[in-house]
């Protein structure tokens, strides 16, 4: 049984505090359905053809990898009030997902600004880094969220 | 009836080039399917929960406004040869995307570098932005491409 933590407002964030998520499996199924809906390229939807391709074998596309890592954040990584609001970032993918993978992200807080215009809200970097079960990195998203003050 | 282009070879790039994709219309089901799966908060699944959201009505994940912009360069936007490959970049969302919204991708061309190590590929850098059928910039990408040379 998972706990579910408290929301998390912006008084209770601090530079340099970490958070892990669970852990999410890639499917060979799932990674097919979500490249030839979104991605269809055959390094993502068929083995043969991605053994001749710069992947050398089935790879997601980066991004299933993206969306599952935001799965894996909303569900059960960082638990912010009123929602995980992202506004954009730097992202990477360093190395393919492959079928089987078992995902993870952790996340570390690099920066907290607070809104000049808006002052109950606050701009939050986070680097969220995507872990396969080897601890090899298959995404970096540095990202600024939205993140409000806790009601008066 | 479209015509298939041909692909594109390092060769064929210049600073400044500009493409254009098709176009895809955001159905209201699909945002709620591709939010329960990858993105499921409240104002991705519920219109009565968006209207007191930030987002003050039903918007799609931004995941899936980036997984579509995907699928329309894939699809009709930008032929790579071998793949449209990406490294990475920066991403952001000015504003959300909306239930009938119709997308559609504008690209650039920023930068070509060719590879050191690698002399039969360059890294290309280009500015995808996805517009709205107002014209409204709902997502920018400039991203870090993988592109090879015309064999010879």
């Amino acid at each position: 049984m998972n706990q579910v933590p408290e929301p998390l407002y912006l008084d209770d964030l601090h530079v340099g505090q970490r958070f892990t998520s669970g852990t999410y499996q890639m499917e060979v199924e799932k990674m097919k359905a979500f490249a030839a809906e979104f991605d269809p390229q055959p390094f993502h939807l068929d083995e043969m053809a991605a053994e001749s391709s710069v992947f050398q074998s089935l790879a997601a596309s980066g991004w299933h990898t993206a969306a599952v890592a935001m799965r894996l954040l909303v569900t059960s990584g960082l638990r912010i009030a009123n929602g995980l609001v992202g506004l954009g970032g730097e992202l990477s993918w360093p190395r393919p997902t492959r079928p089987g993978d078992i995902l993870r992200v952790e996340c570390e807080i690099l920066d907290i600004r607070l809104s000049r215009s808006k002052p109950n809200q606050g701009i939050v970097t986070i680097r969220s880094t995507v872990l396969n079960q080897n601890n090899e990195v298959a995404q970096i998203f540095t990202a600024r969220i939205l993140v409000f003050k806790r009601p008066e």
